[in-house]
Order: structure tokens, then sequence, then C-alpha cells
């Protein structure tokens, strides 16, 4: 693996680094760490990474050169908003599979642009939608997709946090100075960097593509230019209704996102921050709370992407690491000659990262305009 | 005390009772309780009441015309929808105090006429927006009006439940069928009988009035003509936004009323299925959870509406009874020549009912353009 | 309904009284409220109580002259633990009704002679064990009773308070007071206090005796005589064993009393500060969560005692008057000629009394000898 | 890094396997993974182990004829308890550093002289009692040490499973069949499995020995040899008391491993399951709810050993990394001539092994004759 980001100040980096060692599959062997190149080396030499380069394009040039059994077998793309085309255009243009953060671009234009190069490629190109890696949402999901929970009826989706309830971005906070600068983020502000995550959980659950939105964001700090909170009904195609609340100036949470889903048979309830328990509702039954790891009861889907024994917690970081394991699977498979079929992927893929940028897209029209309706183009 | 209806068949008659029962204050002295004769004769039987009447005109007559020190003091009135205006306004005109159930009436223009009614009576109207009356609601409300929380961003308030996702009022429910049938429930379904709570459970924490409403109304079973599910965005007087969302077929929710309210400053959760607790918020500091009874960091307001030491519960009924003492106090004020100011009701009043009524309204005319924004009328 | 005890200072004593009134069964037309003539005075006339007595022996035997149908027909008895058994005396030779609060008297010996008083005089005597009032606890004894959940393993019960961490009794508590000094408490502090409701609540769910138990009982503050805090181990009749643990001193706990019961086929937990709900295990399949109210899947049992529907939280007093609702059952068959039998009464008798006795003075026996094994007596 | 243990069939060995990997500083470079060859050549091969041999003592030779900069700088040992003596002698021997599971060897005189040999060696000794690697544990920790929480009073921790209540060692349950099994466990069960664990964590967070200990062992189904539940009377050196109690048959237990700590000041409560809140308690103020990754508020101690932030779960796996990296510093500063003194040490040691040791034998003693106080040494 190659890296593209991550450098000193990154939080997502080190995430990503923790997520590709977890199981002991993966190598990191080269990167560029920083477009600062102190920064960069600094950060290769800290961390025993041999090939370090000056730019992604330099990494991509000279790795696609090298023998097939030397060079990196795909790259992470770790960079904010706005170096997440240039990198994975040069790196798929190379022949060099993608591993890249959520939003999948700075603008629509580019996202639309990256499906083309993608599906010339045909390579693989994971994009970390990294909840979708939690047992117990993959629970969920099977338990839609089997219809015993009925047809969608009302959709809760919250991402809550308080951090940027305070001008981090004047003090000195990196992470906080990009997420609230436009040319970095592109248009959306909580939108871009937890809606999306939010919105990729819903469709990902219930498999019931969003059909128009209804968003209402607001700003309440002087001098921010980008949405701080987003309150949003939604209409999907199976006719379910929805709410859409995401945050980043709400006073006392962390990192709340839930998921509600209620069907005309039955209902649940997961919580990113307790993430090994899914509760189910059957009406007229007692409620139920499966536990991650428990094979006699939960789906083959769910249980393939436990490590440890039920009561045990598993958090964030083997969420994250299970998008990793199945993109490996995906790219061994290329490599090995017998690609997996788009419907093979267990992974978030560049199609989720466009329909990631439509959401935000969407969502800053419906604000600008009023908070009115505005209609989701079909996913592809 | 004085009740018009809540005989066989009804489930808030007997809440009423039990509240009025609870703290010893109030007898049960009169009543019509059924359009029915035969059933209010035989609940007025089985509940020991001296003076059983045939309808609430009479009742209201024959009370007025009764010696002081032995006619009712005043009358609960827990009739459907259709019941409330009717009856409040012969009470009122007989002069005779009302405490009555919510919504306020069958329709705004009733509403409207009811609060002149009371304005020139003179007399006591309480209305039960029961959960007011909950000691952690009470001390929320004392920590925003002390500006401890600072100004409102963001409120999310959901009303969850789902006994109506079966057609029960096809099989035999009395409470099912008047409140899916619009000549007894008005025009809203799930907004009147569960959003006017949680809309004046907001407006009685904050204190900010919501000044529009973008309503996205649902109706999900066969036969069904009102709301069974309500998605709103709401905006408030003091720039905050928010969420409403109520349901009565949200598969394995009881009564899932919630609030939270984040504020400049700090934040309140609060549940009515376990309300003993407020989780207060405050930025970079570790969570807290108020507990009932603990006078030594409540709000008076608090702790003056609390029977039993903290750590054992109270419940809906303690909650509802308080309504009922205070109405009572106000009452008793008003008999000894000295009433209370609008300023002095710690219970909601005909105003709070009116609100409600211009909230079914206003909803059902965002829903019906299409879940657009329009705006609330002032409070009065 | 006549009262004894329950004067200013008393905590119990108007819990008892909003129990008693709760159901609207029940009025208080007789009382001694307090040793100090105008404490009991003030209190009948705050209550509006028409018969005022100087001394619970004059009370008795007015009463007991009183024709059949102005009389009191029971007595409720809501003094510190060193005024139980006269009163109870004087009312049952009287031929009235008992309702006293737990423990059952001062000492074991007189314990003991008033179950023979009870036994001789044919009347109803409940205890106010009030916890097995609970609808949630009901539902629990009749899962054991059925034997679904298989034979008792484990039983894990605690009591834990916090309000005796400070000296409150040298700051004027009235409360803390008696509760400290073994002339009004007898040998037991939290033992008599707490203790005797947690093994009674054992016994209630289970069904299965105590047979012996090893007790550590402890004293922390100065010049405290009785104990704060007691871990003890049990032995039960049926193999299993288990733990109790009560506390007055755990800092933080507010009545955190808990039950958690492990049998051979299934398991509950349940915790009277959330007493809705009732958690239960079956091996190998995801928890359940059963909800007061919901008469789908509940027992007769736990369903005859609910007021409100689910959701709705019942607290502490409700299930205190359910208490007082099978004492008047059972009082009115008594009354109507056809007494109950034993077998019959719902809720806690003069043997449940004995037993927390007998409790009492084991434990203190096990601690005096160093935590040392003894054996309980067989049930009465 | 070596392995001796963890092949085909162990759970622990895959733990310890992600544990180290996870933060990227060590690499698995040599093992015998089995006493059956097949297995263990087949589990090197899969991991892509380079070096793989036939017995630990091969290995222990072999890893200690090569350089320096070639050999293994430590082992870790995942074996049943009855290979953890001689691996780790073999290798300390050798001049290998270790890092062993719990509990530290098969017998108390094992222990006894795995302390001399340690001593003797000079070199790192880790014990994976993994749960000290919690973050919160450590604030806990820290919050005893600094007195803000005063002196302990009660102690409560549980340590609650299900898994064996059914007879899995039958069914071939590896895990299962060498756990009942007194050749591989040693003369404890539930108590060396997992009390072990408990008392562990017990003494770390509360720096507060245990002295004595009357416990109660109990084995329910049929030819099992081993105690499968306890529950204990503790007593601690500062006049603290408490209760121990651990099950592998307690029904619908996951990995129910919670302490509390109630001080003369203040009261901690912390849950495995759920791992990165720290409950606080003080007298009189609200619950606080302390959570990992809040440098404002957490002391350096727990800030220290957090990869994400707050709001995005850690787990078990995270907590059982944090004893690696631990080690490792250990290790290097060893290595670098600048050795770690004991007190250095942030990770248990042979001391805490041989604590470990010394609590099974004792609560055995004690369980033998009829659960009787027996006297802890005191700790080395």
């Amino acid at each position: 693996m190659g890296m593209v980001g991550g450098g000193q100040g990154s939080f997502i980096g080190a995430v990503h680094r923790i997520a590709a060692a977890l199981d002991q599959q993966i190598e990191l062997t080269a990167g560029v760490f920083s477009r600062d190149e102190a920064n960069s080396a600094a950060t290769a030499a800290r961390l025993h990474v041999p090939r370090s380069y000056k730019s992604y394009e330099e990494m991509a040039a000279a790795e696609a050169a090298l023998p097939a059994d030397q060079r990196i077998d795909f790259v992470s793309i770790v960079t904010p908003n706005n170096a997440h085309f240039g990198p994975s255009k040069a790196f798929l243009e190379a022949g060099i599979h993608v591993v890249c953060d959520k939003p999948l671009a700075l603008t629509l234009e580019q996202a639309e642009e990256l499906v083309k190069i993608v599906e010339k490629s045909g390579l693989v190109f994971a994009l970390t939608h990294n909840y979708t890696g939690h047992p117990m949402v993959r629970q969920a999901r099977k338990m839609f997709a089997s219809g015993e929970l009925g047809v969608v009826r009302k959709v809760l989706v919250e991402y809550l946090q308080d951090w940027l309830m305070t001008p981090q971005e004047k003090h000195g906070s990196k992470q906080a100075s990009w997420r609230t600068n436009p040319a970095e983020s592109g248009i959306g502000g909580a939108l871009g960097d937890i809606g999306t995550h939010a919105l990729n959980l819903v469709e990902y659950v219930t498999g019931d593509p969003l059909v128009s939105i209804c968003a209402d964001t607001s700003i309440f700090l002087p001098d921010r230019k980008l949405d701080e909170d987003v309150n949003a009904l939604m209409r999907f195609e199976g006719g379910g209704k929805g709410v859409l609340t995401v945050s980043q100036i709400a006073c006392g949470e962390e990192n709340g996102l839930t998921l509600r889903v209620y069907g005309s048979e039955g209902a649940i309830s997961w919580a990113q921050e307790n993430p090994n328990y899914l509760h189910v509702y059957k009406h007229g039954q007692p409620r139920q709370t499966y536990s991650r790891g428990n094979a006699g009861y939960l789906s083959a889907e769910a249980t393939a992407v436990t490590r440890i024994p039920t009561g045990h917690p598993e958090g964030y970081l083997e969420a994250f690491a299970t998008i990793y394991v199945d993109a490996v699977e995906a790219i061994r498979r290329h490599i090995a000659g017998n690609p997996m079929t788009r419907a093979e992927y267990k992974f978030p893929t560049v199609y989720d990262g466009l329909r990631g940028m439509q959401f935000i897209y969407k969502a800053v029209e419906s604000a600008e305009k009023g908070a009115v309706w505005v209609l989701m183009p079909e996913r592809s």
C-alpha cells in the first residue's frame, strides 16, 4: 500500500494506517504524506516507509514503473477533499487501485469525471464510508434486504458533533481549518464531512434511494462560510419519509451518528458510539438487542466481519479495517485475473462517492432556495 | 371536582381521576361520564359520585345553582376533541373553573372563541399538557430562562408511538376509533394527539416561540384520513432551527417523547419514558445527569413538584397530578378573592391551547401545499 | 382507613397516604399522627381527618366501639420500627385489619408474637414490601413460577444508597436520626431498612428460600452503632448461590435496588430506578426487554396491576398503591364473609415480616461471629 | 516478535497478533504455533512468518543464536495455562523478553519460581491483563491515586459470562476443552480465566490490596471439575470491603466485567462492554460521565493511550494493543541500555501474575474449607 496525505497534523491518515495494519495483510511501503516536503519526509522516516516521494504525480509514475511484485498494489488517499480527485486520477491512470477517503471530490463535476475514470480503468476504487464496515450495520442491511422488516416507512438519521461550536480554526486547529474552508472542503461543511456518512448509511442499510430532499442549513458562528448544522426532510423511492439532522455545533455531542428505520413489519436502531448492538423491534413483541458476535442468530454477513467474541467491544478502527479487508479481497481478485463484479463489492465505491456529492449539491441547492424540496438524481 | 367524559372505554378519564386524587385535595362529586346514559350512570355508581347528570348543559346549570360550599369548584373535561368546546363554554359561562384535556378544541375557530370566553369569565382554565408537570422539565425550563445554556440553536423533539400501525379502529378500539375520525379529532391526527404535546414541550422549555414550520405528513394505512406520521422543520424566533417528528406507526415505539435542545452555552436532553433524569451538557465538560429530588443542585421550581426522594421514580401520573395541584392553587386563589395573574400560572392555559390549534392548522396547511414553509401566528 | 404515624417530618406517612388515595377506594378518616400531640393534631387538621386521637390505644378502642359502617376498616401503621408491634397488636385485638410498614417489628421476639396474634385474629395483615407491587416484578415471579427460566443458579441483589454517607443524624434529619438509633430501629441498620426489601424481593421473585447466609457488615462513620453497609453470600434451597449487597454510604447511589437472577434456562434483570422494564435473557438468543403494559406478551399477573399504557412510566407510588389495592381486596373479602386463604393473598404478609426479622438477626449473628455461615430458619 | 501458541483453534493468539500489529511497531517473524507440527507450519505459512520452529526450546535456542538485529526482540506466549511456565523460562534464560498471557502459570509454585527467573534475568516480562490498557481504567486509577475520591469503602467487581452454561467441551470446542480441564488450566476454572482479571482490575484501579477473601464456588453442570461460578467477599488493606462475583454460566451475559468503587469522597463505575465511558459520582452532585478522548478534563495517563477522537469507540483490541505498546517501550529502553524501573512499568508484570495465582489458590482454599475467610499473602 502507498499513501497520499496523512502527515503531521492529520487525523484520518493515522486511522487509515491502523485500519490497514490491523488484519496484517497490508504493508505501507510508499508515500507522499504532505505537500510540505519536510513533513512528508519526517513522516516517512517515522513510519519506516521505504519509498518516500515528493508529489503524488511522481509517486504514481515511479510506482507504476516498478516490477509488479515490488510496487504498491493500491494507494490510500487521505487528503482533504480538494486533493482527492488529482491523486485518484493519477493512480488510476497509472494502473494502481485506489482507496479514497470521503467525500469523493471537491466538486460534483470532479466526481462525475472520476466515475468515468474508474469505469474506464476497470480498477478497484473503494471509498471509506467506514460505518458500513460495522457488523451490526451489515446485519441491519441484511434484515431489510431479506424483507423481514417490511417496507421502509420512516427513517431518522442523525450525526451530531460539537467540536466546531468554538472557532477552532482561528486557534491553529488544522482539522478545523480545512473543514471550514470552501477552497479545501467544497460547498458543503457539515454536509460533506458528516452528512454524506449519514446518507450513505441510510441508503446502505435500507437499499431504498432518496428521491427528494428539503434541507435547512445554518451557520451560527461569525466568519464561517460553510454550513455547521443541517436539518432536512427526506422522501424515499419506496414511499417512506424521514429526517436527516447533522450538526457540528450541537453542544455535548461527540460522534452521535444514529440510525433508526421503521418498516411496516419491524424496525431497527443503531448507534455508532456503542456499535456492537442492534436494537430490533417487532410490533407487539418485546424489544430485542442483537449483539455482535452471536453466530447463532446473526446473519453470515454480520459474523463474517467480526474478529472477537461477543461482549468484547469492537469499535471504529475495526469497522474501518473491514473496509480495507474488503477492498483487499477485491484487489486480490483483480490481480488474480478474476475481478469482482460491482454487485460483489462489499465496500462503498465511486458510485457511493458520486451519490454523496449529489447529496451535498442538492442539499445546498435546497437550502439556498429557502429550504425547498429538490429532486435527487437517480442512483447510478 | 366534576367530570365530563371518562366513562367506560375511556383511557384519559381514569388518568385524570387518579391525577386529581393523588394529592388528596380534590374529590369527585359530580359528573356526566358519557353521552350514553347507561354508561354514564354506571360509571357514576362505580365511582360513588353523588351527583350524576344526563348532559353537561344540565350539569353546568345545576351545579351553578347549588350553594357555593356544595357545588363543584371546577370541572374536568376529558372527552374527545369535538366535545371540548361545548362543555368548556357552558361551565365557564356558569362561573365554574375548567380543567380541559388537549388539544383545546375541534377547530381553530372554536379555540379562538374559547380564548375570548375565558378572558371574559376571568376564571381559571387549565389545559393538561401534562408533560410540563415533570420536575425535570421544569428544571430544563428554568435553565433556559436563566440564560445559563445560552441562545437556542438546535431543537430536536420527537414523539414516537406505534399503536396505530395496525387498524385498531376496525377492531373495536374506542381510542383508535375517535382518534382516526376527523369528525371527532379535527384536522390533525398524530399532529393533534401528540404533535401538540411536542410543540408545547419545546416552547415551554425554551421560551423561544416557533415562527415558521415546514411539515411533511404521511398516511400509510389504507382508509385512514388523518396524518399518522409527521416530519417537520422548525425555525424559532431566537434564530435557532429544529426538527419535530411524531408518529403513531413507528414500529416498537411506545411513548417516545424526547426533547433535546442545544444552546450556545449548553444543552439538555430529556425523555418521557425515563423522566426522572435530565441530561445536561456543557462544552468540554463531562456530561452530567441531573436526578429528580436532589434539592442540593436542582432549582426550586423542580424540587417544588417532587413528592418522594431521589431514586424512587415518579412517572406519568405524578406529573399529571402536578397540573391539578397547580390548577387547584390558582382556583383557591381565585376563590379567596386574590386571583393569580397569567404570569403566575404554572400550568398550561387556554393560550397554550390556542397555540396548539394554530400549530395543527399551520402544519396541515404546510403539508397540503407540499411541505412548504408557513409562518406561525405570534404567540398570544 | 386510619393511620398511626406519619406526622410532620415523616417521609413514609405521606407515601402511604398517596398510595392509599391513588386508586380512590380508600379514605383517611382517623389517626394519631405523632406521639407529639400538637404535631398529631396539626397533621389531622391539615389533612382534614375527622377523627384525631391522642394515642393508638385510644384510637383502637374508640374505633372498635363505633358502628361497623362508621369505623375504619383498617389501620395503616407508618411509625419507626419500635412502634410497629404495639399498634399492630392493639388494632388486631380490637378486630381491625392492619397494613404495616416494614420491617415487621423492633425485635425477632415481637415478630414471632405478632405472627401468633395475626393467626389468632384471622384478620388481614399486609406488610408494605412495596417493590412486590411492581408489574414487572410480578412478571418475573410468574416466569420463575412457570419454570420457563429453569432452576435458580445465581442471584445478585443490590440495594445501594448514599444518603447516610454524611452524619445527617447530627444535623437534624429525623429520618437519619431514628434509622441510626438502635432503640428505634432495632439491631439492623441498612440490614433492616433496605436489606429486608432486598431479601423479600429475591424470595418473592424466585420462590426459592434462602437457607444460609454469610454476612460482612461495616460501619465507616464515627459514632454510628448500626451497620451502614453489608456484603453477604447466600445459598438457596434449590442449590443456587448468590450475593446480597446493600449500602447507605455508596457514594452517588440513590435507590439502587436491582435484582438479577440467572436460572438454568434463562435469566432476568430488574432495576427499581427504571421499573417499567424487565430484561429477559435466554441462552443464545437476543436479549429481550419486556415493557410494562404490553398485554400481548405479559402475564395476567403483570397486566392486572397496571394503570396506564406502555411507555407512560409508572413509578414507586403506583407500586405502593398496588399493595393497598391488594390489601383492600382481601379486607373486602373478609368483610363479605369470604376471607381469602393465605395462598390467595397477593401482598406480603406477617410471615414475610417474620422472614425479614429472621434475616436481620441471622445476618447480624453472622457478622458478629466474623462473617461466618449461619443457617436461616425455614420459611413459615 | 515471536509467538508461542496461537495456531488453528486458538482465540487469544489472533487477538495478540492484532494487538501487536495495530500500532505498526511490531512484526511477527518467528513462531511455534502449536504442539501439532502440521498446525504450526500451516499457521506460519498462512501468516507469512519467516522462521517457523518445531518447539519452543528449539525456537529459544535458535533465536538467541541469531545476531541481535535479526532475532526477535521478544516472544509472546499465548498458550493454555499449562504451557506458560516452560516457554517463559526458556526465553528468559535465552535472554529474550517475554509477553505472556494470564494467568501466569499452571501452579503457584511455578509462579513463584518465575518471579525469581524474571528477577534474575533483568528482562521485561509483561502479563496481558489487557483491561488495564483501557484509557478510562487508567483514568480511574489516576483518580484514586490522586486522593480525589478518598478512601475506598466498597468495591463491587463482576465478570459474568454464559458461554460454559452448556457443555461445549463435549462438543468439540477447543476453548471450552482446555478451560474445563485441570491438567491444562490448573486448580481454578472461572477463577483463573476471569477471576484473575477481576482482581487485577480492582487492585490496579484502587491501589488498595486485598487482605482476605471468603469465596463460595459452584459447579452446576455434570462432569465439570473446575469452578464455573464464584461469589466472594473481600476485605482490603485500607479498611474497605467488597464483593467479587464471576461466572461462566450466568445466562445472557457475554463479557460482563464491571467495576464499581465507592470511596469516602466519590465513586466510579466502569464496564468493559462499553469501555469508553467512566461514570464518576460525587456526593450531592450530578452524576458525571467522563468520555474517552477528552483531553480537556481527562488525565495525561488516560489521554496518552487513546488513538482516535472522543465518540469514536475504541474497544477490546485497542486496549490490548496498549499493553503491547507499553511493553515495547520498556523493551526499547532495555535495549537502549536504560531499562525502566519497576515503578515505570505501565503494564502488568510477573508480580501481578504471582498475585493472580495467589488469588486462585486462596479462593480455592477458602471454598474447599466451606467458604471461610482466608488471608491473602502480602503483595510482592
